[in-house]
């Protein structure tokens, strides 16, 4: 059952009155990290809120507690759960989203207001904070129920929403909300939950719809390397004593080549071997025509496929920069690959010209992005281990600590889920492309807290192109983006239907 | 011709009046880095220049012109130029010192006022700001010229003055001042100088004066490898980009071994050699019993006299992180070798807890402290030579710049010369020891703006102890260094007559 032509011709005959609910959502500069906004993320949630309930929806706006921001305990945003429809012959969609926006001044680089929507029909694009993450997939749902309310034909599944304003300040409250609402099972907001579908992260390129159905997980670890009792002067004292700076840079220049490659030993265990199970699976759903012949240890196969190059990677970085000239290498890199970062040095001189400083104490910070079966609490051993390893070789009588400050663990979904498959019809059936299924480099906690408390197939179902610019200046969305993003996002419920009523 | 013993007398009765006069010097809180304090600068100036005129000098306070300072442009603090005594048959000898201080409060950990000396007669020790850095010293000629003036006896040598109030703030002015001056001859303020004594550092440790003939050189380098358009997502791009943190700190680890050993071919040409010759004229000097049996090549044995230990180095560092046990090593660290130091990363993260980022452009601080015969000329092109060769090993596509940001000769002085002779023979008479003769690690650049303008001989006579933490909390002098000290600055200038006239 692909959607009604009725609700595509309603989509297309509403495309202005769509851009003024964005409009009209981006105006409320509902910005979590920042305490003197904090009542603009609840006026958020208020608007959307009646949004929901003008269009069907059955809602709660749940209290988080509070939290301690700029010095001052304030009240978290409240998060909205939410529900249309309780038939108990269709499927129960989770759509998560959030409300709550990134800062944005218009004297950082922005050509027009952060906070009002610039809809510049010429390009095709609409600048605005929040445009893309994520106010414009969230109006996308909305739309998709205006449009079958004002039709007067019902939804093809049962609808969940969760909702939340502190996505852009670390989710805080969420995982307990959802934890919570989890354990509740039919007692909760969450009862026959039977997928969930994010949309909060972005094509893999301009041109592709793209599926997305893992993320890296990621440790992040610091060194700290001390020894005087305070700064010292380096005229008086270099020379004559250890410098804990020139350990910490020894550590951490041993951690990974310039190429990528990881050094901490047995930090690829597994790694290689579980890509070959997944490729060929994944070969099955999207190239049935490869199946027969795949070679499951050539792994760059699938990443041929995909709808990508290393000029599309250099551009969105802002330079030439790719380690490879082959886009299947960097496009395992980025998905597939663990990954090692060294993000900088806390306590060494750090400002501008020249200081003459032997530093006392100087934490150095890194972070592996891990894919399975790594794990955090694995990679933690082997990290310890190694630098400890590598300190003692050092041979200096300087003291060095390293700890594993925060991480997560890696996702990957079975895009072999009826939900996947829904998307990719609905894709076909809304862009006639066959999307990329993609895996984000990056965590997105979420994903992992609903799939770990819900225990169904989560899946990443991206609305924007990988130029929107989330997080950045002139942040945007296309309008054929937000216009065929809202259809595809309705075409989905429809797809959902008809795959499992002809499985049912 | 020691000093006359009415002088030695005098002082010892005026040790109160002496400690008044300090009092009144460090209540004035004449802080040259902060544009809020300059009219205490000026103040400190003019109350320095009554003291210099009470006493018989005649002086000129000397405008160097402007600054900006906190946005502002002020008027730098006067330097104070003064002469006593035009006697054709007697030796000029010009002192130098400065009247400004580091900034203080007392919240910073001072456990009395900073700017009122707490006179502590238990321990012996006065706390103020400036006590030590360098009002303690000044204060030591004015309370000479004050015993003569009293006693009404002639000074053995003519004086010349040139004090400062901007030497915490590098001396802006002060080295054009000293070039014009010294070119005007005869028709200068610095005519008929035969040498100069800088009383501005410190004791090699807590119990025997010391004698200072050198001082290391630096060279100072930036290193900024950068590559993106901005800071990356290490989860996005992480694993398939080339880092230029990852280049920056391979690049830094490849300055200097743990052991302080710098890995820059070259940079050790003409070092060794130099000090075979140093080491010959320097046992000559201070221990003529060895002098028959010398190895030149043995340079460790010049040190062995020092009276200095590893747990003196280890005290003043607040650490256990002597690179060696031996005393002659860390000795020779500090004094005669070159060092190289790592001193921080600009651009990257360096604030507390834990951000993912790429960092797009990275400048990686370093530098080296020089002895002869290198010369920042010398050393820039080996250093860039080096690591332009390191970066191109590491085969990135990243992009790579090493800069010379500052530097300065290394300095030794002839310590074979008669004003040496004169301040060792006056500290063997008041404190009944042979001084230390040492090089300092660090660089006290007015010290080579006067060698190389005035072509006499330079000497540091430090007043106070290593342990006396100028630029610190609680900077003090001990008592005794201050009285002791004054008559040690007696007793020089007549030794230097004695010796000249010895000579003549």
């Amino acid at each position: 059952m692909v959607a009604p032509q009725e609700f595509i011709q309603f989509v297309d005959d509403n495309t202005d009155n769509f851009i003024n609910r964005l409009a009209e959502a981006v105006a409320i500069p509902s910005i979590s990290g920042d305490a003197t906004r904090r009542p603009d993320v609840v006026k958020m949630a208020n608007w959307l809120n009646n949004q929901l309930q003008r269009y069907g929806a059955k809602t709660e706006l749940v209290p988080l507690g509070t939290q301690v921001l700029d010095g001052k305990t304030i009240d978290l945003p409240p998060a909205i759960l939410g529900r249309i429809g309780d038939d108990p012959k269709k499927k129960t969609i989770l759509i998560y989203g959030h409300f709550d926006v990134q800062p944005a001044e218009k004297g950082d680089g922005w050509n027009t207001e952060p906070f009002k929507l610039h809809v510049d029909k010429q390009s095709g694009k609409m600048f605005g904070r929040g445009s893309t993450d994520d106010k414009g997939p969230i109006m996308g749902w909305i739309n998709v129920l205006e449009a079958h309310q004002k039709l007067g034909i019902a939804l093809p599944v049962n609808m969940l929403f969760c909702f939340e304003g502190m996505e852009e300040s670390g989710s805080e409250g969420l995982d307990d909300l959802i934890a919570s609402e989890a354990k509740k099972g039919d007692k909760g907001w969450f009862r026959g939950v039977d997928a969930v579908c994010i949309s909060d992260n972005y094509w893999l390129n301009t041109r592709t719809p793209c599926l997305t159905y893992g993320l890296r997980g990621i440790a992040y670890y610091q060194i700290t390397v001390s020894g005087p009792g305070a700064d010292l002067h380096s005229g008086i004292y270099g020379g004559a004593v250890y410098e804990p700076m020139t350990a910490l840079i020894a550590l951490m220049s041993k951690l990974v080549t310039q190429d990528g490659h990881i050094l901490i030993p047995g930090v690829y265990d597994g790694v290689a071997a579980a890509d070959a199970d997944e490729l060929q699976v994944l070969f099955h759903i999207i190239h049935h025509r490869y199946y027969a012949q795949l070679d499951p240890l050539n792994h760059s196969k699938k990443y041929e496929d995909l709808d990508y190059s290393v000029a599309d990677l250099e551009s969105a970085a802002g330079g030439k920069i790719a380690n490879s000239t082959e886009k299947t290498t960097v496009l395992m890199a980025k998905m597939r690959n663990p990954s090692l970062s060294l993000h900088g040095i806390e306590g060494a001189f750090s400002g501008a010209g020249a200081k003459t400083v032997i530093p006392a104490t100087v934490h150095g910070k890194f972070s592996l992005r891990l894919v399975p079966p790594q794990t955090p609490e694995d990679i933690t051993k082997k990290v310890i281990s190694y630098v400890e390893s590598e300190f003692g070789k050092l041979n200096s009588r300087l003291t060095m600590k390293i700890e594993y400050l925060h991480g997560g663990k890696p996702w990957v979904a079975d895009y072999n889920h009826w939900s996947f498959e829904a998307a990719k019809r609905a894709t076909e059936a809304v862009y006639l492309q066959t999307p990329n299924y993609t895996r984000e480099g990056g965590s997105i906690p979420v994903t992992l807290t609903f799939a770990d408390n819900l225990g169904v197939n989560v899946m990443l179902l991206p609305m924007g192109r990988a130029d929107d610019g989330a997080h950045s200046t002139n942040e945007k969305i296309d309008i054929s983006n937000y216009i065929k993003g809202t259809k595809l996002l309705g075409s989905y419920l429809y797809e959902v239907a008809e795959i499992t009523q002809t499985k049912a």
